[in-house]
């Protein structure tokens, strides 16, 4: 997962993601999107797409009959599908490869796969050719436009083949064809979707159970027949390519497969391109007249709109600060992934309404009144009651479907945050005037009805201890089995109802000057006995559990031996006010011990490895993956926000970043910074060799938030009523930066720097100084030209205390204690060992040079981890190695070493009476010799009696940091 | 299609059959069952195979997200999947290459794959190796049994390396990971089957979600990762095998694979043995449990426990006629697939009431008393209105699923069937009076009034015309768009009531010699009403309709572009009583004309193309698959069936024994001699590439029906009251042949001859001549042996009349009227062309000689096949080359040729007048050139003036023939 030299660049001023080998990212890849269809393009070839019709399906299916499945977390890939592959048939060596790069898997001489804004690009040479391989949706349609272009890069005539070869797949049981039509040029494949009652056959009727492969130049032969291709050889030596020609052959109630011939000839440094459609369609008369399309003008013409479309993201905010990767991801990939979500709802006919609202929320910076629609739709589907439905449906045809059937209990908490975060944008109040009409359709009201009623619902729905029921979920679907009785209670929806209501009285106080007193007093009542009834209730020794199952069992507490500690329960506890970190400074220490891992906030941990039955369906998931105790970036980025908000800004940021999959970070997550992925392998201790590992899927509430983040913390602009005040939150090593936005119609071009001689911000407008930092009556198409100064901040280094000394020496009990007494983060050098070593050490084995520099390198990174979240730790760590004791000393923390002496007969006792530890005693000789010298540099190092009683110990330590 | 020498083979004495190539028959296979598991094995080294729990479950998946699926007919086998494949190193040499075949596809040596009664078994030499693979199963557990013996067969000490690789695949999207176990020696993988709902928890938590794989002998390193397992190289060259050493890789939600590795040194002419054992588990205790069971000794005596199960089903009859292939199938393979049906309920919970009831019909010969269990058993599900639902609940959570959840309306045609063979078979009417409850609990009877009562719910359930209404199906299951709106009715159906009413009668005037005799005329009344009502509405032309819809429409008839004919609508006319071939002896050659092909006869021709909604689902099917015209074997028997009844024997032993893949048969069919599948593919002319292609599914209701005419009719056992009728039907060239059976608890040693100098069968018994050939009073433990005399039979040979003549001499307006005008089948040459050669004519690229030998191979074929019909067949063909009038010659027809001339120029000006024809006028020159002489030795040709009125030309025929 640690990689030396990054194969991810920046290109375009940052529009462009180069990745030059297929090998070392193998799941990298890029998504394109439209009204109709997504399609994900991994950097070796395989394409996971899917379009509406209008519930998603796809026209690419695998070689065996597929479940019906959507593009999914981590994405698995099997070989020779769902492939886009091209074979090339060099005619003057004979050579035959495959591009991008499956399912041949040759070596190519250079290799460039481009995430681009707007499309993706391959720029692949071998053998003195040049190939340049596009592919880009159009606004709207079904189709995929590939080109390939080939330039003959050597200084005479030369000829080559080229075999284009799109997966169709197991199309279906009941009846799937295909051919080539020569009319047409194009390959069209034909199935029936099974069913067998006489009811679903009017649906099955309409279905585009067609998929075709188009291309513009005629084809020299042709194959429909996956087994005639491939024959013997396999899709890694066709025979059919062994034999120069394609057989020409249909197939009937076969698995089809499309493959196209093109021979060409080119003189020295002559190019050609060949175009191609392939795509789903209902019957041949739309596959005709696709046929007008099939040119390079009109792909050139289509390349050109699908970039206008998607650069309508960009621009709201230019990012320009001394992090410049940050900056690319800030002003094009963030944006444009929020436009995904916020544009077209994930492709989904009946997105959850949590989602629903979290991606309108992202349309805020992009589109507010998008924001404004989709929030007011949403309140169409709204009870009388109040209560949200679990998903929204968005055509009259659309049914609520798959996880929208379990009833969640969160969907109200939505509607308040968002619209905070609409009006502090826009400060559009008339909004709140709007009248809306229920799901009832018989009953209506304001929007600030509706979110009255959305509020009194959730204040309401809550047990005699004014806990919030949970139901069968809350934010985190799989926690399915805390409250299916109607009695378990969520201690996250308890401080999310807290926090809507939070919301819903700064709208009041913000925008609503004339709200009625009595109902702010209900609600700032409401929140007070919501955080008071779930300070008493959940809070277990340092942090806040999260949750009480149906019996009454607290959970997600110190007592469990999985799932111990849950990120959103403290995350949310601040923003709901319930806590702060000032009055709580160990409550981040013990967040950061149990949680924090190199690639971010684990959701929970330990990740459950098996079925706790009063909580439900998440403690059967993969440990470590999606919400069992993933780096779940959605729950992270709450988190991060919760640290803005309570100042921690080294600390937000650090978390922000760490969810970005930055070239320059020297961490390979599988992933391109092109998106944020909804998460990372978690389960950092318990299976370290997936830690870390991408989703690659680009579905995720993150994104509004994270954006949210930018700019409401990082920039700093909080909206007002009649204006903005901005107060930058900048990561202290930031020595200033600058950014211009749009806002409220207006242009703000914001330039900060620290300076020293000063103790507060100091914000100017054109020049004139600004009360509170705050601009008021904003005047659209008006330029304001903001300086802003900062006070330095002085930097704090973390300590590290190191408590070294042989196996025995007690330096784990003593690095434990010590950490617990002094607000530190405990560390043990061992658990970074890898099974194979420990079972080494166990058979009595020592470990060589090689290896133990690995295991220095994985602790290091951990160690840097938490000098970054400002964190003190100790850490029990043998320390034999003189170079390793230096190593610790770069990190950039304030680093003490503790070093345990103990006599050989003592350590030898004390190891006998050990049981459970996996070191052999017999090794405690090869230690002692191991243990090099404390040299006389190494002035940071204390040698203290470990002989003493543990207690002495600690406090002779003590009074030495 | 067609093959020069077959690759299958017999061996000991017919229980093994073996196939000496990987490649020939790429989808041939074999099966082994027992009451937990079913297991499809592929020669090349695929296992589809399924297991209850108790609803069917698969352990070994596919690489992506599987469809919930059955083993299909025609399963799809993709690249590496679902494998059980052993790769094996050479370190003499470095070669490594797979075992049984897949996946690496190497060219062995030697290879044979044996399909045994109890087991699989491949023999392979390569490099001097000598590789024994054994797999079965045991008598009631899901557990796969595999052997591999490596015997060195050289004269000095070699080692190998043994990579055994099982797939495990994508086993959940929720969770899945795999590891080794030491202590087991044993990789178990791990899955939570995918679910939402709380309510679906019970069912999940109890899955057998565990995949293993363990070894006798201690593994030398393993490998669960697939990815690390094939890394770069894929499955063909996986890169762990290249390193040598697999990597010791487990996975957590991964791909998980079991690849195990067994180094092995062996001394000259040394062998070792590993064992294998490879299943579903629920947990690691039940894994634990099964390690005793996983060495050579446990192993060896499971195979013979299992041959001793298999063994059950041996002996009834011994079969012994000229046709030795045919007498291994009777006397191994037929009783073989009887017993996985009737014991196994082909391992469904809710087996169709039809199947049900037929699958028991076949066990009357294996165990009579299963056959009489089972009836019972159906009969506590039916309703107390008679009606039997459409699927058998066999467990009590058993519940109705797919199919049989649409309404059917055959079901209570079976019963009368059946019952009417037990009795014949067994003689015993205890069972009549058997007092059976019905559904409802509350109602009881004997089983003559379940019957009853079954017929009349049957006899009412019609429309106004007395016609038997369909619902949504008959025995043709997706038939389902006919009747759905509850008017249209079927004829099949209809003559299927008259024909179970038939049985009924024929019960009661055998077995019931009290019957009530106000009831035997309802019944006869009834019968006769029902098939006056069929011969009605159903007759159009020379053959009857299948149905008539809802709207009115009589299908299955000349006016349809497809689906002209069905097969079942003419065979159960024939065996209701409706029709004789004596009455109508052009309803064969209609038959014929439409149905045959050289692989049997279609189920309907031809083959739907495109959806016709008043017929339904059938016909989006893809043509010549499955009930939508392919030689669906079940309708086939019920062909062969009548045509016994109606003593044409030659014709119905001819649809017999094409319906099994005998090596003898010269026909390729990618499927062995071990089962007759559900359906070979039809469209025969309209996609003639595939058709003949097995399913390779054993699945069938054809085994019983098989049986019964051996049984019934070649070894012409009809039972009585209180004895038996033996009169066998021999196809006219056999002179004799014997068998011996046990019937009734007796042993009857049949010896059949034929004497010229007798004019009708005399029948003997230990000498003494039997009266009408009946044996009665007969004694259990007697053997009795009889001799049986049967007259000769002429044998006549069928016409084959071919019109001659070039392009434009009218040969085909001649042919066709001249078929319909003598009762014969019409044959067009130019419709055996392919669609390549027949765009070659058009172009006016004449045929090369090459081309013109294989298309006169399939004409052949196709004619050879109507002449084992008896069928006087017209040919229109052009008979250019002296050669191929020869061959025509040999093929056992009494051959005419009629060579129609016209001259040069008005065949010119007839050309130029067609439109349609794919001929090239332009061609006519070369035909004319290409026409060899008629020699003198052809004075079989007889020329005629081709420029006559049509009507003249036929007559000059007709008067010649």
């Amino acid at each position: 997962m640690y990689i030396q030299s990054s194969p991810i660049s920046w290109g375009n001023k940052g529009k462009t993601i180069s990745l030059n080998s297929p090998t070392e990212l193998p799941k990298a890849s890029h998504f394109l999107w439209n009204k109709n269809m997504v399609a994900q393009v991994n950097c070796r070839g395989y394409v996971i797409s899917q379009f509406m019709q209008p519930e998603p399906a796809k026209y690419s299916h695998g070689p065996n009959l597929e479940a019906k499945t959507f593009i999914q977390p981590e994405q698995p890939f099997y070989t020779e599908h769902p492939g886009r592959f091209f074979y090339i048939k060099d005619h003057a060596t004979g050579e035959v490869f495959s591009l991008p790069y499956e399912p041949m898997r040759k070596t190519l001489d250079s290799f460039v796969f481009n995430a681009e804004m707007s499309e993706v690009r391959w720029q692949i040479k071998h053998l003195s050719w040049r190939f340049d391989i596009i592919f880009n949706l159009d606004l709207e349609t079904n189709l995929e436009y590939w080109s390939l272009d080939v330039k003959n890069s050597d200084d005479s005539e030369r000829k080559l083949s080229i075999y284009t070869c799109f997966s169709i797949g197991y199309m279906s049981w009941m009846n799937q064809a295909a051919t080539f039509k020569p009319e047409l040029n194009t390959i069209v494949a034909s199935s029936v979707t099974a069913y067998q009652k006489v009811e679903d056959y009017p649906t099955v009727k309409n279905l585009n159970d067609k998929t075709f492969l188009m291309s513009d130049k005629k084809a020299t032969s042709w194959c429909c027949s996956f087994a005639d291709f491939v024959g013997e050889g396999g899709l890694t030596q066709p025979d059919a390519i062994q034999h120069g020609v394609l057989p020409s052959k249909t197939v009937n109630y076969e698995t089809p497969i499309a493959v196209l011939q093109h021979d060409v000839t080119l003189e020295k440094h002559a190019n050609e391109s060949l175009c191609f459609l392939f795509g789903p369609a209902n019957n041949i008369e739309e596959i005709s007249e696709i046929k007008s399309k099939c040119h390079l003008a009109y792909f050139n013409n289509v390349r050109a709109e699908y970039l206008n479309y998607v650069q309508q993201c960009v621009g709201n905010l230019h990012f320009d600060s001394p992090n410049v990767g940050l900056n690319h991801v800030v002003n094009y990939w963030l944006p444009r992934q929020a436009f995904y979500h916020g544009d077209v709802n994930r492709l989904s006919t009946d997105p959850q309404t949590r989602n629903y609202l979290q991606d309108a929320m992202g349309m805020i910076y992009l589109s507010p009144s998008v924001t404004r629609e989709r929030l007011i739709f949403a309140l169409t589907q709204q009870q009388a009651n109040g209560e949200l439905p679990d998903g929204i449906l968005l055509t009259d045809e659309a049914e609520l479907k798959y996880i929208n059937q379990v009833p969640h209990a969160d969907h109200n908490v939505w509607l308040s945050l968002v619209l905070l975060a609409y009006l502090e944008q826009t400060g559009d109040t008339s909004v709140l005037d709007e009248v809306v009409a229920y799901a009832d359709k018989k009953s209506s009201g304001t929007v600030t009805e509706h979110v009255e009623k959305a509020l009194d619902w959730l204040i309401n729905n809550t047990d005699r201890n004014g806990l919030s029921l949970i139901a069968q979920g809350d934010w985190c679907d799989p926690m399915n089995m805390v409250g299916y009785k109607g009695k378990g209670v969520s201690s996250w929806l308890t401080f999310a109802t807290a926090y809507a209501i939070k919301c819903w009285v700064k709208i009041c106080d913000q925008f609503l000057p004339t709200y009625n007193a009595k109902k702010h007093s209900h609600y700032q009542t409401s929140m007070q006995y919501l955080n008071n009834a779930a300070l008493n209730a959940f809070q277990s020794g340092k942090w806040f559990g999260r949750g009480i199952t149906d019996d009454g069992r607290l959970f997600g507490t110190e007592k469990d031996a999985e799932g111990k500690m849950f990120l959103n329960a403290q995350s949310w506890a601040m923003l709901s006010g319930v806590t702060t970190i000032a009055e709580q400074p160990e409550a981040l220490t013990q967040i950061n011990q149990h949680l924090l891992t190199p690639y971010g906030y684990t959701m929970l941990a330990p990740s459950y490895t098996k079925m706790v039955e009063d909580v439900g369906r998440i403690t059967q998931k993969s440990p470590g993956v999606s919400e069992n105790g993933s780096v779940y970036n959605h729950a992270a980025i709450f988190y991060a926000y919760a640290l803005f908000e309570q100042g921690l800004t080294d600390q937000a940021f650090d978390v922000l970043t760490r969810m970005i999959a930055l070239p320059e970070s020297g961490i390979n997550r599988d992933q391109l910074p092109n998106f944020v992925p909804n998460y990372y392998r978690g389960a950092y201790f318990q299976f370290p060799d997936y830690a870390g590992r991408s989703s690659n899927l680009f579905n995720t509430g993150t994104i509004s938030w994270l954006m949210r983040c930018v700019n409401e913390h990082l920039c700093g602009f909080k909206g007002l009523t009649n204006g903005v005040e901005i107060s930058p939150q900048l990561p202290s090593d930031w020595q200033g930066f600058g950014f211009s936005r749009q806002y409220r119609g207006a242009l703000f071009t914001v330039e900060i720097i620290r300076d020293a001689n000063i103790e507060q911000q100091q914000t100017s407008c054109n020049g004139r100084a600004l009360a509170q930092n705050r601009l008021l009556n904003i005047k659209p198409d008006t330029s304001y030209k903001i300086e802003i100064k900062l006070p330095y901040v002085a930097r704090t280094q973390a300590k590290l205390c190191i408590i070294m000394g042989v196996s025995g020496s007690g330096k784990t009990a003593v690095a434990k204690s010590l950490a617990s007494q002094c607000n530190s983060v405990f560390v043990d050098a061992d658990d970074f060992h890898s099974e194979w070593a420990k079972k080494q050490m166990a058979q009595g084995i020592p470990l060589d040079d090689n290896y133990r520099d690995h295991w220095i390198t994985k602790l290091s990174t951990y160690l840097t981890t938490l000098r970054c979240q400002k964190q003190n730790t100790v850490l029990a760590y043998s320390g034999l190695k003189q170079k390793h004791r230096e190593r610790f000393r770069t990190l950039g923390l304030d680093v003490r070493y503790f070093n345990l002496k103990v006599s050989e007969p003592i350590l030898k006792q004390r190891l006998q009476n050990r049981e459970t530890h996996f070191f052999d005693p017999n090794l405690l000789a090869s230690q002692l010799s191991s243990m090099e010298q404390i040299t006389t540099d190494e002035q940071d190092v204390v040698h203290i009696d470990g002989t003493q009683p543990l207690e002495e110990v600690i406090n002779s330590i003590k009074d030495l940091i």
